[in-house]
């Protein structure tokens, strides 16, 4: 694992890269009291070519400072932090599958490690990376997942931080996810306002496909309007949309999503030479 | 401090009182990614018969069981719990300041301790319970206090958590808090919806007292719709208050906030005999 320490007074500390432990932690520690604390979720994918990649990793730099200075956490420099994360990747690479199905996760962590109660800005922060093998998120693998939907929770509102990844948005969302489960569905679809908008579900992003009124096919998102999380695979498709509206004409017999899955793994595993490909 | 430990196969274990030190944590702990977590904050106090009192504990225990169920922790029994914090108080009594300007915080909080990355209720958690002798919350004491309100920032709304003791509610509230010192103001006054109700100041209750269009004198708080925290201070001024209006004239010369002030604390330090009062 990678640790780095952080302190009012010394600024950031020398990185270290060292063997998977516990960490010892203040009883105090405004990370278990406050939840001044906030992930981030990578991925490295090995290729048909033996070699491993990560997947537009800048994006997840971007949005990890974004959710830090929102949480009150120092600053960093997202080039640096990428370089350590690759460095560990590279360290721990025969962890990264020898699959396609299958990817190393790579799940930064930034926390406020004040020592005392008070309510306020850490003078002492932990940012460390922890690496596991994964296969697909669901047990039933890239097929429809069902919903529930209910307006009496709400995972995220204006004037929140429902568009950062800090820890609160996933705890404050447990409890509906059981209710969900109690009623035999899968995943909770998240409903905002009095007209029941369509946000998010569970824990990631959400596309609608349709023909819509003028009998046009469209896809649709939810926009980043500070309840979104702003998604990394939801700005790919979105990307990839794109292009392939203007340049590439629809094909009925395959599904717009099986069509996504298929560019996004193709580039993830290093099938497709994309940019957005990073070679550790 | 006192720790117990519970897991889903092995239900709670023996508590135990031991010396206060650092705790070993899993990196891939529930509650520095997930934020699930909660806290209690009660108070010892020490009176002129020099025994030391807890000031309506029960409520602690109910509000923090509460918690615990929104959070997706364990139940415990409210009971046992009281009387393993009432024996810890017993133990560091020594640490009761012995003074009436001053007390000792007892800080219980309970974390999920599930050492993996789902996002689920978590099979494995911790509570524990520490102590510090404290003054005054504001260097200022007893003293007004600044505030700055603004609409950008929702401290909390229906559906969420903030009727809960959740560590998510403080983490994504210190941004405004700083906010309101870059303006001069010690405290936020939190505000919601699109007609700007007012909800609660920083990280505590709120009471307007006013004459009302009736030309009445008349003291009002938002009520608990979801969004407040139910305070147990908010809930004894309640009662104390409902109480005089029905058996004691209001005197102009004391301001109602000095008299409440006495009134609490007065049975807080044991000065006047109360059922609020529960002897260590």
């Amino acid at each position: 694992m990678l640790t780095v320490e952080w302190s009012y007074q010394g600024g950031w500390q020398r990185p270290r890269i060292q063997p998977f432990g516990n960490l010892s932690i203040h009883p105090a520690c405004s990370a278990l009291h406050y939840a001044i604390q906030l992930f981030e979720g990578m991925k490295a994918y090995r290729g048909p070519d033996n070699r491993v990649r990560l997947f537009r990793p800048e994006l997840n730099m971007n949005r990890m400072l974004k959710s830090a200075l929102r949480a009150c956490l120092p600053s960093f420099d997202r080039a640096e932090l990428l370089e350590c994360i690759r460095k560990l990747v590279e360290v721990d690479q025969e962890w990264v599958p020898h699959s396609d199905a299958a990817s190393l996760y790579i799940r930064p962590t930034f926390l406020g490690t004040e020592p005392s109660l008070g309510v306020k800005k850490p003078s002492q922060a932990l940012l460390y990376v922890i690496l596991s093998p994964v296969g697909s998120y669901f047990t039933t693998g890239a097929k429809p997942v069902s919903l529930w939907a209910d307006s009496k929770y709400i995972r995220s509102w204006k004037g929140g931080t429902g568009d950062c990844k800090m820890g609160g948005n996933y705890g404050a969302s447990i409890f509906a996810q059981y209710e969900a489960v109690d009623y035999g569905c899968q995943q909770v679809l998240w409903l905002y306002g009095d007209d029941h908008q369509i946000t998010e579900v569970g824990t990631m992003n959400l596309f609608l496909y349709w023909t819509n009124e003028k009998g046009e096919e469209e896809l649709a998102t939810p926009p980043l309007d500070g309840i979104i999380l702003p998604g990394i695979t939801r700005q790919s498709i979105l990307e990839l949309a794109g292009k392939w509206n203007l340049q590439i004409p629809y094909q009925q017999e395959n599904s717009l999503a099986s069509r996504l899955l298929k560019e996004l793994t193709d580039i993830q595993y290093g099938r497709t030479p994309s940019e957005w490909s990073f070679l550790v």
